[in-house]
Parts: C-alpha cells; structure tokens; sequence
C-alpha cells in the first residue's frame, strides 16, 4: 500500500491557513517525509502522522519553505527519545546547515543520522520493498524531484497445490520468483498452476519546485500519481517562468504527456484565496487532476 | 504604554496547541520580537500582529525553540518587501546560522539587516523613548534576559500659562527639562507653575530561560512587569535544576525578592495538558503572578 498525506501545500510564504511544503508518503507501514518547511512538526501532531516511524527524509532544496522545519523536527525527535537511525537526503549544504544548529545547543541526540548528499541524478534507497530515485528539475537553485517505487511482490504460492504436487519447502523461493519445477519422476509443473500473480508495485513522484521543462517527461512516465506543482493559475505564465515555477496548465500538460494515472497539485502562491480555479483549469487538459489537501491521504 | 503580546508560552516540543517562546513588546508604536521559535510567524498571523512595525528583534539563546522560526521570519519579510532596516540581537553563532541560510537560497533581501553579536551585560539599544538592555541568566548554554525601559517624558507645557507669563519659545525644552525661568525685570517663575509632571516610565523585563538563581534579583528589581521562565511544578525542582529550568514557585520568589509588580509565567513543559497548578503555586508565594496566554497582550 502506497499512499501520500500532504502537510502543507502552500509555496513560500504562509497564507490562508496553508502551510509550507511537507508530505509524508507511506509505504509499507514506513514514514517518509519528503520536504519539511516550517511548522511541520506541528502539522504533524494537527494530522497524527506517528513521527516515530518516520525514517527517511527527502529534502528538495534549499529554499526556505522546504527545509526550515527540519531542523526543529529532528530536536524534537531527540527530545521525545527517538530510538531509530534518520536517513536525511538534500543537496548541499544541508548538513553544514543542521549540524551547526545542533552543535551551538550542545544538542546531543539519542539517535543517529545518516546525511546523504544529493548532486545528481540517481536512486538513493533500494530496499527489497521499495526504490527511492532523484532527479534534477529546472529551478532556480539546485533542486530535486522524487520517485517513490513499490518493489513488485513475489508470486503468491498456493499452499494446497504446492503440497499436493509434492513441491519441498527448500524451492518455495524459486517458485515465488516464478520458476516452473520437475518433479523426480520428470514431470514438470509450471509454475502458473502452484502461484498467482502478484499486482505490480506503484509508483509515486514528487515534482518539486520547477519551471515547465518537457525534459523531465521520462522521469515521471506512467507513474501511477505525481505531485506537480502549481504556484500560478495560467494568466501569470510569465511571472511562472521568470521565477522558475508552474502553472496549473503546465503541470496537467506534464502529467498528459507523461501519460501518468492521476495529478495531485499544490504550492500555491499566497496570493490566493481559493484554489478552486487550479482544479478547473488544471482539468481542462488533464481530468484526473486533484487539489492537494493539507491533512488528505491519497491512495495511490 | 508598554505592553506585550505572547505568541509562543511553551517550552522546547509544541504541545496542546502551545507554542515555542516569543512575545511581541510594544512600545509607543514600535514592536520589538523576543526569541522567535519555530511557527513565530504563524502566530503573528493568527494574532494580527503587525509585522511591517518590528524593527528589532532579539534573542535571548540559541536553543532551537528560541530562534528556529528567526530565518522564515526574515525570509517572509523579504518576500514581502519589507523595507525597513532590521536590527537583530542575539548571542554568536547566531548572524553565521541566518546567513548561510539566506546564501545557500540565493536570497536577496530588500532591507538591511543589521547584526548585534550580545556576548556582556549592557546596555543594547538606547533611544529617546527607550532603552532596552541584556543580562546573563544562568542557563545551560549562553542565555541573556531583556529589559525593555521606557524613559522618562519632558515635563508637560501648559501653553496658557506659560504664554501669561511671557516665557518666550526658544525657552520650552529648558522648561519640559524642569528649569524656572526667569523674566527681564528679575521675576522667578518656578517650574512647576507652567508645567506638569509626567509618569515614570514603565519597565518590562524578559528573564529567558534560567535556574533560580538570586543573583539575578538585582536586574530584576522594581520592574512593572517581569516574565519568568516556570518550565517545570515544584515537585519537579530537582529536574529543573539539573536542566537549568526554573519552577512555578522559584520564579515568584524571584518576584517577591525583586519587588516587582506583577510576574507573568511561562515557557511550561509539554508534559503539563493543563496549566492552572503553575499559577496556584506561585501565587502562594507572589499573589500578582498571571499566566501568560497565547494572544493575550498585557499592558505594563
């Protein structure tokens, strides 16, 4: 089961009750928490996220209103005696950043974290049950989008049929990788009449802050959800583009040409009020369009 | 009239709907910031403070809960183009942590930020309508208290008075100052006769987070209005010495030996859902003791 709950869906400067970017993506029962602008943690306690199974990071960039709760977060897990290893990712130099705020309280925690410096391209965690990939997108200032992946799950074995055939326990791992079995008298059993077929894993993107740029098509390609962002509606086009950001109609461009299954959208300049005109607008080239909400959980 | 507004009345984790340390001190039309934990500016949203009127902030420690919110703070001025100089006290590496920040996202803010690195007692600010100060209180890192000071008003000109007795122009701020004057045929007109007194300036004082610790009582003495830290009940005494935290009954003995008039409490720890016991226990031993609640503003 993947799904993603949205902690803030507003772009820079708090508004209307909307906060900052964070989102935690649940995959699995694990908590990651992708960006984590000020207020997070208490966004966090509004919703009841559980901050203790929170065990990866991901931070974008460097701008403000994607990292400026982070560092809070991590002193309140250390004061709520967090036990667990935190994996934090972000450009450079988020660490420098962090640690030295630790450093000046004399801040000593009763976990450890593990800083991953991101400077390209690439996947940062494999794991039997999931892949988390980055990518660069176009913004203003080195910046990165996520791709949260759901690891295809071995074939079911049918228990009944697999005793009947006389299939031993020791290839049950074979089979569930999908290999047929030759009994001793050289009969063969395919491995389609022991197993079923297991659903394939999702896939969730987290866009980032990024102007519209077509070469980020590939990187988000049949994706089952993705998270473009869209600070304007269409009429401020070029204030979009002067500022390295979107707008509604450029996100559901994206997610059409991507051919993805379905568009949340969000970081919306506090210059709005209503977000209704987004969904419309946004829908207008790509219905499966969904305003991201602060609190909702989508199911991907 | 001075007076102040809490934003923030919680210790180090957000907890009940509390916040972490700032308050808003106004005086004469100018607002003054102390500490900004993180969310600061979302509850100066939430409590219609004007953020365009504060031109000096100060901080009293660099624990997270006392400055985390100071870099989104100044990040949101900027994108909202704010235009007056802005002076910021705190002790070092305080003007190091906001820079990088502000490098690393490539931020160009349009006013000046001027730093103050607080390292001794003394006087920080001194106007003519105000004189702020700091002193060290006895915290488990370095940590300064603030006093805010109104000064003193020119002695009040009775225009009818002064005019009837022929007392030229050039003579008034002599007057305001409390001089007699006298006339070209030898006559003495005593002050008092053509002016008023004005009220004795009004003095706040913000004691940070401390231990008890009765050395502070000098700094302390005869204020109007007191905040002091009370993070813990007294059955907790021990713990709130080993963490160089006060409780509710330390800081109204603070109270009584300053001779203050009136204590607010704060700065509670998150363990406490309910807060009444702070002001019960302090109020045996200094009976004009308030807690300080969120968006409350209370005149000095």
């Amino acid at each position: 089961m993947l799904s993603v709950t949205i902690l803030g869906n507003n772009s820079a400067v708090p508004a209307f009750d909307r906060h900052p970017t964070s989102q935690v993506i649940t995959l699995d029962g694990l908590n990651f928490l992708v960006d984590c602008g000020e207020g997070t943690q208490i966004q966090m306690m509004k919703y009841k996220i559980r901050r203790s199974k929170i065990s990866h990071i991901f931070i974008s960039h460097l701008h403000g209103d994607h990292y400026y709760g982070l560092v809070g977060l991590i002193n309140t897990f250390g004061l709520l005696n967090h036990q667990q290893d935190l994996h934090v990712y972000g450009p450079s130099p988020l660490q420098e950043i962090i640690e030295l705020q630790l450093k000046v309280a004399s801040t000593t925690l009763p976990f450890q974290i593990y800083f991953h410096t991101i400077s390209k391209n690439g996947i940062l965690a494999d794991d039997p049950k999931f892949e988390v990939s980055c990518f660069r997108t176009n913004h203003r200032i080195e910046c990165y989008g996520f791709s949260f992946s759901e690891k295809k799950k071995p074939r079911r074995i049918d228990v009944e049929k697999v005793k009947a055939a006389g299939i031993p326990a020791s290839f049950y791992k074979r089979l569930e990788e999908g290999l047929d079995y030759t009994t001793k008298d050289d009969k063969l059993i395919k491995n389609e009449e022991v197993t079923t077929e297991t659903p394939k894993g999702k896939t969730y993107i987290f866009c980032a802050d990024t102007k519209y740029d077509e070469s980020l098509v590939p990187f988000l390609r049949n994706a089952d959800m993705i998270y473009h962002e869209t600070t304007y509606l269409d009429n401020l086009k070029e204030k979009a583009e002067e500022r390295f950001h979107a707008t509604s109609k450029q996100a559901a461009t994206m997610a059409k040409k991507a051919k993805v299954k379905k568009l949340l959208i969000g970081h919306f300049s506090s210059k709005y009020s209503e977000l209704h005109e987004f969904e419309k607008e946004a829908r207008e080239i790509f219905e499966n369009t969904e305003i991201a909400c602060e609190g909702v959980s989508y199911k991907v």
